[in-house]
């Protein structure tokens, strides 16, 4: 049962339930998690706030609380399908429920997800090949590096989408209004100046096939804090797994401008 | 002489120039400045990610650090024609160089300013009230509380526009376009439920007269962040003096959607 709200969703989720969520309680938002110790709190946000296409921040929780006010009675902790636990930038565990790891020192980051943009362009009736395919959206590290934040800096991560070339103006416009997911693709086209290695090669996901007539589409990707916490050796943190979000009560539309958002 | 470069009018200020920025350099992007020691960086920063329409942060300089990356070889402790000193969240002193008093735990954010978008509605032939009549923009302290972020918090400040009816949906449109400088208005109309005393009198700025048809517009505002370092007693703070702001290298086209902004 995916077409649950989102209160139910994780309620779900938390009493064990494990799926990827793509599909699940459609219309609402989901994020991105990542949890750090307080003493690397400043240099996180102050990366996203220099990141902000890669790294847009929809809550910052209060050290040690696991609540945000993106989800009512929410247990960030215990919420999500899966998480990844991390230790000096390496995973160590990817457990179904993380509040045995959480700890009173930790800042819960909440990060928007492309699931979001991806809704407005369906409903606009621009295919997604990945989805189609039932694959997950490919991933690449790029040639570009963020600009760094004290002890935090990695690379620019994309997500890739191959689109029609008659409706890549329409992805364009329908994503660059929604600033606080990602916005606009960061470039469109041959990849040969932008990514590392091969695009049949992505180094998170999945390939993807192109259909005749499509271009490759690059959106700036909210895998990029996870790729700055391996490079940069935090220490510790918790993040969600890739495709396990975490799902909020706030509907798709308040990131879309003219959509009702007012803060 | 004021519309030279922006690196000529800094280059003024730091001689010694004292006077109101509005005019200078056109085209080119003008911001708030605030630095803060780095015991209160985090809190200061989290304020503003959680309270963005009022708070938007263009540049976070490294610590101690006078320069930013909106503008080569500025330095932001004489590079601003008047600034306030502040202890105790009281205004201390407003001298024309600031290089005395700046500390070597300071942390300076630029924060958006509204000339941004003032430019955008003067292009397009919106008429601005307070520019006609040669005085500042009025802004009111709002019954609004800013979300807070540890020991920070405050209301929620506003400048007033009056705008001909016919030209209010214009307004919103090109100022939503801007998200990175305040974005669309938070209140359009009768102001009694949004503002703390009487429209006849801001609590910053001038008063302002309406022209017949006249509807008033409210864009949170810039001196946000300010108010709060009031309310919140700060042991210290550098910020510019009202209306003296910092100019960049920054046209401000990059901070319109559609503008070539790629971060």
């Amino acid at each position: 049962m995916t077409n649950v709200d989102p209160a139910d969703a994780r309620a779900q989720f938390r009493a064990g339930t494990v799926t990827p969520t793509a599909g699940w309680s459609h219309g609402y938002t989901q994020t991105n998690l990542i949890a750090v110790p307080q003493d690397w709190a400043y240099e996180f946000l102050l990366f996203a706030q220099r990141n902000p296409k890669a790294c847009p921040v929809l809550d910052v929780s209060d050290t040690g609380s696991r609540t945000t006010v993106l989800a009512e009675n929410a247990d960030l902790a215990t919420d999500i399908p899966r998480y990844r636990i991390w230790e000096n930038g390496e995973l160590v565990d990817e457990p179904a429920d993380a509040a045995q790891f959480w700890r009173d020192d930790l800042v819960a980051f909440q990060i928007g997800c492309s699931f979001t943009f991806e809704s407005a362009l369906v409903d606009a009736g621009i295919p997604l090949r990945h989805i189609e395919q039932g694959t997950n959206v490919p991933m690449f590290v790029t040639q570009r590096m963020c600009r760094p934040a004290g002890r935090i800096s990695g690379p620019l991560v994309v997500s890739m989408r191959p689109v029609p070339g008659a409706m890549v103006a329409a992805a364009v416009s329908l994503s660059e209004r929604m600033p606080a997911v990602h916005g606009a693709p960061v470039h469109v086209g041959d990849p040969t100046s932008l990514i590392v290695g091969n695009i049949d090669e992505p180094q998170f996901g999945d390939p993807v096939k192109f259909e005749a007539g499509d271009v490759p589409m690059f959106w700036a990707c909210g895998v990029t804090p996870q790729a700055a916490v391996m490079a940069s050796t935090l220490p510790f943190a918790i993040t969600h797994a890739p495709g396990h979000m975490f799902i909020t009560d706030v509907p798709d539309k308040t990131y879309t401008l003219g959509g009702g958002s007012n803060v």
